[in-house]
């Protein structure tokens, strides 16, 4: 069986890995030539938009999935009649519009920050009258890693906002002030059987994921509230595979922020830290296969590296230390790696973390991590 | 950095699938042009003895490793002029050669079954005196998988066993009772550190590996002679990489049976049962990184998928169970994959061995694994 994956990055290269022992192969197809999953998979190269080569990459493959959200839904809709395509292009859809993704939110009874929509500069008054300041204006599309948003501190800045994001069609939300932010990865399978990770906390630099602990410490009541989430849009959407919803914890309370159609920088601890990764999982998922267990085994921390890799050799002296290099020149802003440090209970993990402090020149990333753990 | 590995069946393949997370690319050497590792790691296709092509391949690699022990020593040697093998090709000679391997371990003061070389006709009569029977012979070099080995059930049939193994230089080992058959996987690092995986219990049938439990029970003695012994083995030979030793359990006393200068079968469970898997560790070792943690996490019984492939959808209802299809074609006695089942605990691993034997058409195989955990 093949699966192909449009975008050839990190997420697909660690789907190729997953994918292998199942007796799967996963097709990238990306326009980049040095897409680095390439290094473990076939790579086509072509254009997102390039129908032709899309339809023969379809060809080759018995299912498509994606890797990024900024795919075009419409030719995923085309590749649909004659493939199956999952998650299917009415959840990437969705997730790619975040006044579809709100209002998706709200009919499962999700609480979400106030917002209003901005399609038309005649609507930025009453969204500046409707929605409490300070707010962040976000593009309704092609947002990631904190691109496409910008704090607006009170009305009169809005209509400037506006203008700075291209009069693009936005949203308007609300600052919320929360004490942590948590995320759900979930999985849902061809035959409806939707399983959930553990909650975990995710700190954020800068609008990038810089780590993840793993599972996050949370009253059962916060997790079914956040498994109720994720178990209702997977539902609401006929999803299938891996999706990820980021939500803000206020005062005990979730709210939701946004959906990922696809595996998640904040599920990469499982590759390690769960029984069945995320990888796997979204593989089994998309190749109509039973799920695997998606319980945790003892507690991990994620750390992203950001723009360039610390030292490895280092790196591999702390204990349960897991290294994953995507093979990516280092570039400002870029995901090039991430290390998921392992350890069957959280003092281990403190001592661990404290170690990979002391080896790396990542002080400030680790400090976060370890402040959460004391 | 990038590891030319010389054989690529499914070791090759899943020293590949464990290199490319920390930045290292496998590149497989193997006559056949459809050897599965070729699936995820760039194939050069020749023959193991082509000394033009093992050349170019480690002109393209930084360090050299193999996948299998019939490996011809001298074309090591020559490479080992050019690029560092790992492990050496002094520990490659020594396992190719039952006779100096039972030398090694009787230099390092490790119990072995009473035997006695045959290397001309000559020296049938002087064998079949100083060696008990019921005895076994095995051709001293190309034995794997119980391939070139007879049962001598008296005196009188030596020699004729001696000529059915083609007159080869051979040696007669006294048939050991024992009462179950373990093995150790140790790593030596560059700098000299070793660290072994628990002890495992493994069943053998027809001579191959049928499954292995993870760790296997034994007392802090057994264990520790256990590992003491591959310490002694690894420091003798200047070892670096994964190396395996096959042990009988005589009455509580280990008699080391042989060893395997490479990652082996009985180690398949650290992919998901250890914080680091052998493969990984294999891969650290030959790079010169610091070692992994070898601890298991749970239990774990590998079940080897001899022939053909059970069938996979039933296989991954099993909770814990993590399925390994190699990519080769089905044939009589050929290892197409495997499965660990993982569990946190012994009563949970038997439960889940119940299902197994249950949904999979593998009864007779995974009954000895149930029968040691009752």
């Amino acid at each position: 069986m093949r699966i192909g994956v449009i975008g050839g990055g990190q997420l697909a290269r660690m789907m190729a890995l997953a994918a292998s022992p199942l007796g799967i192969r996963v097709h990238a197809l990306d326009p980049a030539v040095d897409a680095c999953a390439g290094e473990v998979a076939p790579l086509e190269v072509a254009a997102f938009d390039d129908l032709i080569a899309l339809h023969r990459f379809a060809d080759l493959c018995n299912a498509i999935t994606f890797d990024f959200e900024n795919v075009s839904a419409p030719a995923l809709n085309e590749l649909a009649a004659v493939r199956p395509v999952r998650p299917n292009p009415l959840s990437l859809a969705t997730a790619q519009d975040r006044g579809a993704e709100k209002a998706l939110f709200a009919r499962i009874e999700t609480a979400v920050a106030p917002f209003a929509i901005i399609d038309q500069p005649q609507q930025i008054a009453a969204a500046a009258v409707s929605v409490a300041f300070p707010a962040i204006l976000k593009t309704r599309r092609f947002g990631y890693d904190g691109k496409g948003q910008i704090n607006v501190a009170d009305a009169s800045l809005l209509e400037d906002a506006y203008t700075r994001l291209g009069n693009a069609p936005c949203v308007l939300e609300t600052r919320v002030h929360f004490q942590r932010e948590l995320s759900l990865v979930a999985v849902r399978a061809l035959d409806g059987e939707i399983r959930c990770y553990p909650l975990v906390e995710n700190v954020h630099v800068n609008g990038i994921l810089s780590l993840t602990l793993a599972p996050a410490e949370v009253t059962p009541l916060l997790a079914a509230a956040a498994e109720r989430c994720a178990r209702r849009v997977a539902e609401a959407l006929d999803y299938v595979g891996v999706l990820a919803i980021e939500f803000f914890d206020v005062d005990g309370q979730l709210v939701a922020n946004e959906m990922a159609p696809r595996v998640h920088n904040s599920g990469h601890w499982s590759i390690e830290g769960a029984v069945t990764s995320q990888f796997e999982n979204h593989i089994r998922a998309v190749a109509g296969l039973p799920l695997g267990d998606t319980a945790a085994h003892g507690v991990s921390c994620m750390l992203n590296w950001i723009g360039d890799l610390p030292d490895r050799n280092r790196a591999l002296t702390v204990p349960g230390l897991h290294w994953h290099d995507y093979g990516k020149s280092a570039r400002a802003g870029r995901k090039v790696g991430h290390a998921t440090i392992t350890a069957p209970d959280r003092s281990t993990l403190l001592r661990r973390l404290h170690q990979a402090a002391e080896v790396l020149d990542r002080q400030a990333q680790i400090a976060p991590a370890i402040a959460r753990l004391l």
